[in-house]
């Protein structure tokens, strides 16, 4: 159940909501977020609903079902939108297209990748500087000095940023230099660093698991939205299955799913999904057919030459033509 | 390797080429198509091609690294394509849709989807008369009796059947009623059912097993077609995989893969993929956008009321959205 | 629901109790094995059980929840134990061990198995005459040929044979050679394979399918149960799985679940399980000490000339080690 | 390949042995650990190891082709043994019996949970103080509070304590109270986790990621010793498959592999690895009779009064019988 406060609800009326709820059985989690104020209510008991309904102080009150709450779509009928400033926004009714390596490399790299996506009208770059690698002798990204120099360029470029957060010491230090954290697919359990980012105003775009499951992302959103940030993405990944023959299995059903269950923007991304850059193209326009809100993909000016595994990186031509027939895809759908 | 015959080869000529086979150190396997005849190499030593490419009554020789030969692209320029007569083929550059319900029911219920399909421009009409159900307790289907009656409604209307067959037996009885025999998800692997679809001159489309390997499907295939048939089709119908939101997962990277490594038509088959009937369009449209042939999906004239598991089951007007929907992104896909 | 049948049940007893089924909305299926006579019950509405079990011809009457019925443990108090003859059996509180080539091959091998395997009091030897194989172009086995050689060996010795069917027309050629039919993992849903053995009087062991689920496998023992064979053993072999490592990953659960849910016996194959020999021992331990009524394993006296995989393939010397600390195992966990 | 160093290496004989390394195209990492100093050279082309053996300050040289180097079985002969004060030690050939309930609930809870190890002989107790909970509304632990509570029963009665960390902040104030730290299977490849706990001088514990592989348990191990602490301890829990009929899928072939494969103890986690408290005993006991060094599982004095999900707790006459067999499984594979 969730419970949205007014606007301004005084401490008496919120003892007495709390009374109620206790009286019924339910426990009550107070959700502050930057936008709003709630109460999530667990229980089971069946209640009448007025009983809190009519409370001085109760803007409106939902019964959800669902193990998360806030990120469902049961309670809210319009679709969130994020917004990054600069008419750049997530989920509004037209396609995102996020760019860019694996990893940010040098400022000769950054400059180019920033003039691809100029030239092409995509307005948000996608790369990493902190690497979760496998193994400990891998190359680890540049780190801060890395983030602050793309920062700078996209900056002047009016290019957004979403680069991926691996700890909650690295919050701080990022937040003046990214536009959406990214949570990687080996931390959308790790329960601390959602925590944490639920106490910041930037948004958050969660990548599926490894192997998670469609609810386990649904409920590490939840975390990050009931610690106070509703500026919250969903990315699906692809997930480990038994195939070889692919580096992951993009699991396409997830995308109308989370679209159905969930009032979050659902980005797609191929490059994960499939693993394999002849097929990103496919993969992508698939998804987006499927309802994805944006598509999040690796481009590279030398893909052979990248610092990173980069079979699955595109080079810019093909990314330019991802583009175009992106565009035309959505557009398509939306016409429907 | 596959060695391509000359028509009327002599059995001297036979005799010489199996020879120079035999002293390199290969095993050839003959197969004789309705098409052609060939000799599948098998062997790992190096050898000068030319010794065997000048022989008489070799036409063509292609080496084939993969582990299946016949089904693979590498020997074959052109894509197959399975012509059904009176027009409808499959593989040739349009859209194919099969469409119908899972089980064949009643004369009615075959009268209603045969004028649903026409309505629609669907020119192949699926359906089960012999029907794998895991318990022994559950509605088995009609049976021949079901598949008469349906053939001679499908006749008359110009519409084309594709049905499962489940065993060797049922070949011979089914082989007057159906156009296309469909092998389903759990028998993919019976070696011996695909080994006498071989020796048959009707179309073969084989689902992908349950939890099937791409590379498991297209050895499946290599049965048939070294067997003797060339008229093969491939069918992604999604996979066993730990996620619980859906029954299967729909594997469209397999979609893009599949097209890569054979020239074999690839259907898609959302139904099974999803699982769940609000989702099947999506993925459906993503199957396409991903390079699928054609689709295959469950529709009746009343979901609720179908013998079999309806929880996948397009009502009629949900197909005809579909049809339309699947038609336009297939010329959006082919104008590229 | 299962309703045992008294011996000599008369006809005019079955009308009343079918009438009594049909009232209560209930549908009966007539199951006649070699040992009794049932009509299982399939329905959801609640009754009250003393009008059926009241009814003459009616011996005892269970309710039984899950989907399968009479493999299930909650209707028959005793487990079943398979009697193969000549002081051979499975299910009888003691350790069954089923060893053997992956393929016999010649009757130099069989003679040498033989030995190997009476000099360690093993009774049941394995063996593939028809081998499933996902190429079409790998070796297919001796067929029925090989099986008369083997079997006029086997019998001179004392030792039961085990052997995998693997279409419906094989059930008869191979009746007279066999001691135990095994339905092989890619046939675990031969629905049809199934039916058929349902009307012989030998014993079957049932792999469970490659990505079969543990319910998947008990409803295929139930096609044959109801079909009139009793004689049912069940068989984990290992399941696909995400991890590389090993060729199958073995479900030990399954076998205490097995266990629990039905009175069957359950074999465990280690060396599918792991498909690797340096671990097929410890495999098999685990298995025997997690509840198994025996171990059905690969051994050859040259592994590594085998016709077929012998990466999972013992030599004499380990499947020696492995009977007898087998053994030792087995007795541990009998006197807890 | 990993070069030993001697004790008291100079910094001269570095440089030589650095400059060697670049000479023939490898990257070398310094490893300084608590017991010993070592430089892991990671490259590909081919040299004479004499090259770099002969050097002054090298002790010994080991050519590792794994990805994980460090924990490799295959430059280290004796297993790892792990030493925790009071003749408690891990890997040592006598079987570790980590018990205690999923979360530290009370004094009270503590202090039965003690008396009942202390009856039974086991020296080891588990509990989580941060619990990760994939609901943001579920109970997630006593926190430090409990720990320290539990660390002064603990120490009274002689017994040691492994728990969880999720987080760095966490190690400096769990440091004083814990034997073992462990980390959960959603942070087994929280990498900064394992670069901090490679910094620390206590044992550390590793669960196998939920989904994750073999080789990716191997890596995350060799982050921690490459980080300094050789101190290490691998955990199998079961992984994720499609199969329902238990919570995980205890990957039993996974015990000899990992022993095999590394020189670190191998400890099952049969609580986790099915999931269902009637057959933890049967997968502790296979895990044994597999090659596990130990086991660990959960137990409460009224598993249904738990606070946490208690699904898989036994309760102390399990328990107690549990240790029984445990010991008597480990005697008998200890005497084969």
């Amino acid at each position: 159940m969730i419970i949205q406060l007014s606007n301004g609800v005084s401490t008496n009326e919120l003892t007495a909501i709390n009374d109620t709820l206790k009286k019924i059985g339910y426990k009550g989690t107070p959700v502050q977020t930057q936008k709003a104020q709630y109460i999530v209510g667990i229980g089971k008991r069946e209640f009448d609903i007025r009983e809190l309904g009519t409370l001085p102080g109760v803007s409106d009150i939902h019964r959800v079902s669902d193990d998360y709450k806030l990120v469902s779509r049961k309670w809210k009928v319009k679709r969130t939108v994020i917004d990054l400033g600069d008419n750049v926004s997530i989920g509004n009714s037209h396609l995102s297209i996020m760019a860019g390596p694996c990893s940010i490399e040098s400022e000769e790299q950054i400059q180019a990748t920033i003039d691809h996506l100029i030239a092409n009208g995509v307005k948000i770059m996608r790369g990493g500087v902190f690497k979760p690698r496998s193994s400990p002798y891998s190359f680890r990204g540049l780190g801060e000095e890395g983030l602050k120099l793309w920062h700078g360029l996209a900056k002047k470029a009016g290019i957004k940023i979403v680069s991926e957060v691996m700890q909650m010491s690295q919050i701080e230090s990022m937040y003046d230099y990214v536009d959406v954290f990214q949570v990687g697919a080996r931390n959308t359990q790790n329960f601390n660093l959602l925590d944490e980012l639920g106490k910041i105003d930037k948004p958050v775009m969660i990548k599926r698991g490894i192997s998670g499951t469609i609810e386990e992302l649904l409920s590490s959103a939840e975390y990050v939205f009931s610690g106070g940030n509703e500026k919250l993405i969903l990315c699906e990944r692809g997930i480990r299955t038994y195939e070889r023959s692919s580096r992951n299995t993009m699991d396409i059903n997830a995308i109308p799913i989370l679209k159905e269950k969930s009032h979050l923007p659902v980005i797609a991304d191929p490059s994960h999904g499939i693993g394999l850059r002849e097929f990103v193209e496919p993969v992508a326009l698939a998804s987006i057919m499927a309802g994805a809100d944006g598509i999040i993909y690796e481009t590279h000016q030398q893909p052979e030459k990248a610092f990173s595994d980069s079979q699955q990186t595109l080079d810019f031509s093909e990314s330019e033509r991802l583009c175009n027939r992106a565009r035309k895809a959505f557009e398509l759908r939306e016409n429907f």
